[in-house]
């Protein structure tokens, strides 16, 4: 069945544009509604027309999943996600993984969700053998945002390639003494993104010459404050990086924040770099690797809506969202 | 009955701590744990032990209504209320307002809202007539969190007093220029939030022998670009202030970011305080009116939770939740 993700992918436009093109909403051009209407009639597919359609003994609900951790990305995610989920006519219930365990084994107790939820999208987050299992064991479809999870469709960016970008424009910069200020020493349950996006560091790095100095990188959890406590490291350190790859957004915040509490300019003295494009980055003049997280969870959310409506549980698959750098004014040119 | 909110106010503590020491949860000392149960043991408060316990024919799910404008504040909100309301076993159903009229109608239909939701949390969000009488017709508990609305009960903060604060500062620091950004010229709903702000501004400035310059008022809705454009139209008068009051945090960071474009020093050429305490506001060292507004989305929770549980539908109430004033270095003394 042709799902709103074809429509979008054939007119080369987003999601939400489709949505909205079909549905008659304000923000869309005439041109791109013409276009829109041209492309689902060719490809049969139809908007529906509310949830009201939905096959009895279904929920008209669909559970949004994200740890309780505060952080501009999962509200982003989720204001995405729920944009799409209410055009069509779904209810969104919002679970918040607090660290209380009890907690986290009832979200993903199988019988509640199935009684409460058409179908998952889970932020983010890693997730347990037991978990993974749970979610199987639902038979209603799942979505994730974020990394790979085994037989579970998701969207997510290449991690690897973002760690590429952000240290290539370091590089290219002529840096070569670079940080890596991300990651967390108590992760057990191996969550990817990090170490991924630490991985395309040390390739970029490799591809100039220079082996990664595993004392330069630096514990930090995707906070403002785990930047401030990275710096606090690197600064403590006898070897003096010029320049500093932040796993996110928020981490490259505290370490300006740090570096200018330390009397160190940025970008004369040191370059930062971070991930995401938060909606206050620019005010920082924060370069960075962009991501369009509010496009991930409707992309998210409509794939999850075309398998609701649908009925079909299609094979697992993955959609690749790419990343881009954008160079703002906190990062320079090696000083000589 | 007693609720947990009196608990909390006889102990002195929060509702969430409240909540983790009678669930046994971690985050809580033994002094206060044993402080609140003995509190709760005299005033006869029992924790509602899970959603099982809900009278029949209850959906166990409390909907969280919200303006879909992006901003710190509802996410802020939502999170306090989120994690009462999990704790005592509710979901929480989201749904945000889009300016889409058949949207908004859709929300607020008194059926529908009946079928999904034991009662309703809305955020801070101008009501018409028509969505009053809706909330009153669906005879379930109701909490607004923000300004007052007839026969709803409300956790607000006093913003005329937030308006007073703000300018007494400025007033204190010697200025007596001062431009007031904030307001929406297209609001016919006569949302208080901005007038009632504006309103101790006029006071204070009053108490030291000065009329407000209707214009050094400018419109600014609660976002960073707001900022910048006030900025703008500030930049362009003939009286130039020496200090501006912007109705929100993200408003004094655009008011912020134009006037370092326009190479005026914040605070040496200007000084600039905001309201909120936005999480990010002390990377920007921007002096603020700040509000717990966590906290204020865990008390609205409380409370409906309360009248849910006691099935009584009291008599509408309001709580008012201090704010106060935190000088960091956006504003300085007027210089001569």
């Amino acid at each position: 069945m042709t799902g709103i993700v074809d429509v979008a992918a054939r007119a080369g436009v987003s999601v939400a544009t489709v949505s909205r093109a079909l549905r008659g909403l304000p923000g869309v051009s005439a041109t791109t509604r013409r276009l829109v209407q041209d492309i689902a009639a060719e490809l049969g597919y139809v908007a529906s027309p509310s949830a009201a359609g939905l096959p009895t003994g279904r929920t008209g609900a669909v559970a949004v999943v994200s740890p309780v951790a505060r952080g501009w990305y999962f509200t982003a995610v989720l204001e995405g996600a729920q944009e799409v989920l209410t055009q069509h006519g779904y209810d969104v219930l919002r679970y918040d993984l607090s660290e209380v365990e009890t907690n986290r084994r009832k979200v993903f107790d199988t019988q509640l969700l199935r009684k409460r939820a058409d179908g998952l999208l889970i932020m983010s987050l890693p997730l347990d053998a037991d978990e993974v299992a749970a979610l199987h064991a639902m038979h209603r479809p799942v979505m994730v945002v974020g990394p790979i999870v085994p037989g579970i469709s998701s969207v997510r960016v290449d991690d690897v390639e973002v760690g590429r970008q952000a240290t290539r424009h370091l590089v290219e910069l002529g840096h070569r003494v670079i940080a890596f200020a991300g990651g967390d020493p108590d992760d057990h349950l191996g969550f990817p993104v990090s170490p991924d996006r630490r991985l395309g560091y040390v390739e970029v790095l490799r591809s100039v010459g220079v082996e990664a100095d595993p004392r330069l990188s630096v514990p930090a959890k995707f906070t403002v404050e785990a930047g401030i406590a990275a710096y606090g490291e690197l600064s403590a350190l006898d070897v003096v990086p010029t320049a500093v790859f932040a796993v996110s957004d928020e981490v490259a915040m505290g370490i300006i924040y740090a570096a200018r509490q330390h009397g160190v300019r940025v970008p004369e003295d040191l370059s930062v770099i971070g991930v995401d494009d938060h909606d206050l980055s620019w005010l920082f003049g924060l370069s960075t690797v962009a991501q369009d997280v509010r496009e991930e969870g409707r992309l998210a959310a409509a794939a999850l809506v075309d398998r609701l409506r649908s009925g079909i549980d299609s094979e697992p698959s993955v959609m690749t969202v790419p990343t881009k750098l954008i160079a703002r004014t906190s990062t320079a040119p090696l000083r000589t």
